[in-house]
């Protein structure tokens, strides 16, 4: 896998930018379009929370009635476009037809029923349509599959991110070049558990591009697995957003030899798919809100994988172990404790935990030794903790941030 | 029922202190001992995190045993003596061994057999348990039935409190006075779920003593019901204590016609009892760690009750909602995502949110009506919200606080 300097566009025939639509009060780009010049396989994960955004809602009617087929994609940022009834869904209906027609005008025509739509940021109001409906003739026009326009589009979603997020690179897959090309955004609100059907929500999009010409069941399973063990696999906040989503579209523009399943070909694509995602993932836990750690949580012996994900979950979420670990204190007596209210099973006798290196418990006990390793191990901005229920061979890894003064200060003054 | 200035040795019968033993570094209260002139009949609610501490563990051994009668509690606050292996149980059973010693020498002959135990403070230490021999055999000869023993008593099991927590009422029943007294202790690590048999985990401790003659099975409902519809719905910062315990104490001594259950007098005896609880979990709330704000949450219309609380703590939990409480913003988009993504079942259309009087959300659709009202109403101290889920007749009501910049200091600091 070669890296490429590039974002959405690296594929071919993907053309994307992104601008100021004036949505957002802080006048940072808040609109951005994603076009191919033929119609793309498109997959979608979304958010699993019961009260979902127009605009997830919107998606999962178009890929059911499309078949898992689109072209384009029309997302802003500033503002989620959730629970604001009838009116929530005309607008995110109105947006894909503004697409429609500033793509036909400025790139080729693709009709508003192979138009996907994306929204994030605050629930609750309507979006401002004219301020839309202007930016999305003006973006028509400033397509692009160069650098400058994909860290345009990168920039366009962001909410409380601080940086662009967006990876591309280079396969030669039975001969051919084939690109993949990916942007994310997250930073709050970040507990995703994105099903086909979704049924939950934390605001963290997530967009893929590729020119490869893939089968559509092995794209699912690649795309599926991918994102089960990177994005769902993360939590900043354990608030799961009712916008959450990660789109794939695959163009077949490369003109490799179909990918197809169980070949050493998809085994390539997958991995590569995967590793844009955890970069991706990562990013978004380097980036979180006020985040000063990096936490990696690896649950081994769990009864189920499904158990080992609930204990790291619940170590993730703990506000007081992340907040000792803000405070760069070796608390694993709050990691033990919120692995015991977790609804994994644990066996109190056979549980033992990790930090870095170092073993601090094994059964009821604690050890008391390594107290200034701990204490330096703590000072750094990575840090490792592995849990061992000692039962099966179930297995989960999570990541993590920490709770900080930040964290607080910037959701308290901060409406999302 | 009358309100008496007074805690746990208000019954007739019981007899209480604390003192310094030298545990906390703080140079606090932090010993304390509860003793009946004759054994009580006895009811524990333990925490169900799966990790007990020992105290939980021999409790839950000693009510068995015993068949539910006890006579004295000895309890430390500023070491949870959890996980701490096989000498954590030895200290624990020696605490017991040693506070039998000392109410042979100065109260009256209690064997360790009947003695429970209680710690709260910081997990996975040693108890220094040469300082807790020395202050058990000190507090012995300090046991007494006045209002400043209680004081003491109460002030011994905090933690991060930062006020004591003790009510005490008077009651006529069938031609008898009798009288009730608790004492309680809470601000971190709260969000009980006690049971019976003792699953999960919070250090919040709930000390009930009366003087009534109430049949088993009778007090048994009455305890049990109190503890589930008041404790076990707050929560703090969502995070299960390995030590929580509530217990009963009753000794008869009122010598009132026994309450049987379906009377009048257990009617009356479990209101107050009620009442007591709910004084001292919203004591708790009041005195959250870091806690700028008191917060209800209350759900109606669930599917079941167990829904409506698992919609209920869902909100009180998230960590979005509570900054926002902080930063007095009714962001009610917060709150509707966080009831999407818990596990009781809802129906976006049905869904109504309120925050105090005013509707902020009905169905898909929120209500940009009263902003200026709304925003007053965050100003306030004591915050109501409601959310009707529209769907059949379950509901629960929990209690919480805010998640404020304070909290976060304290707690990267703090290590529990």
């Amino acid at each position: 896998m070669k890296r490429l300097e590039l974002g959405l566009s690296a594929p071919q025939g993907f053309y994307t930018c992104g601008l100021k639509a004036g949505i957002k009060k802080s006048a940072k780009p808040d609109l951005m379009l994603l076009a191919s010049k033929e119609p793309c396989l498109t997959l979608g994960l979304f958010s699993s929370n019961q009260l979902q955004a127009s605009c997830v809602r919107y998606n999962l009617r178009l890929l059911k009635k499309q078949q898992n087929r689109a072209q384009a994609l029309v997302a802003n940022s500033g503002n989620a476009n959730c629970l604001t009834g009838k009116r929530g869904d005309k607008d995110n209906e109105a947006m894909t037809k503004e697409a429609a027609a500033a793509l036909k005008k400025h790139f080729c025509a693709i009709p508003a029923s192979l138009i996907l739509s994306a929204s994030t940021g605050v629930i609750g109001e309507c979006l401002p349509m004219r301020k839309i409906k202007r930016g999305i003739k003006d973006i028509g026009s400033q397509l692009s599959n160069t650098l400058d326009a994909d860290r345009k589009a990168a920039q366009a979603i962001l909410t409380t991110d601080r940086k662009i997020k967006m990876v591309a690179a280079e396969l030669s897959l039975g001969g051919s070049r084939v690109r993949i090309g990916a942007t994310a955004k997250g930073a709050g609100m970040i507990h995703p558990k994105m099903t086909p059907s979704g049924k939950r929500h934390a605001t963290m999009l997530c967009f893929i591009t590729t020119d490869a010409l893939i089968q559509e069941q092995t794209a699912q399973k690649l795309f599926y697995d991918a994102v089960e063990e990177t994005f769902n696999c993360v939590s900043i906040d354990a608030d799961m957003s009712t916008n959450d989503m990660a789109l794939f579209f695959a163009n077949g523009q490369a003109q490799n030899p179909m990918i197809k399943a169980g070949t050493k070909e998809a085994a390539i694509f997958g991995d590569a798919l995967r590793s844009i995602c955890m970069e991706l993932a990562c990013a978004m836990i380097y980036d979180a809100e006020g985040a000063t750690k990096f936490v990696s949580i690896e649950v081994t012996g769990a009864q189920s994988d499904e158990d080992a994900k609930k204990a790291a979950l619940s170590v993730a979420s703990s506000k007081l172990v992340k907040t000792a670990l803000f405070g760069e204190d070796p608390n694993w007596g709050r990691i033990a404790a919120s692995v015991g209210y977790s609804n994994a099973y644990v066996d109190p006798q056979k549980l033992q935990i990790y930090l870095g290196p170092y073993k601090v418990l094994h059964g009821y006990e604690g050890y008391q030794k390594n107290k200034k390793a701990l204490q330096k191990l703590f000072t750094q901005k990575e840090i490792a903790i592995r849990i061992d229920l000692g039962l099966a061979s179930g297995k989960n890894k999570v990541w993590t941030s920490d709770l900080s003064l930040e964290y607080v200060r910037f959701n308290s003054a901060y409406h999302t």
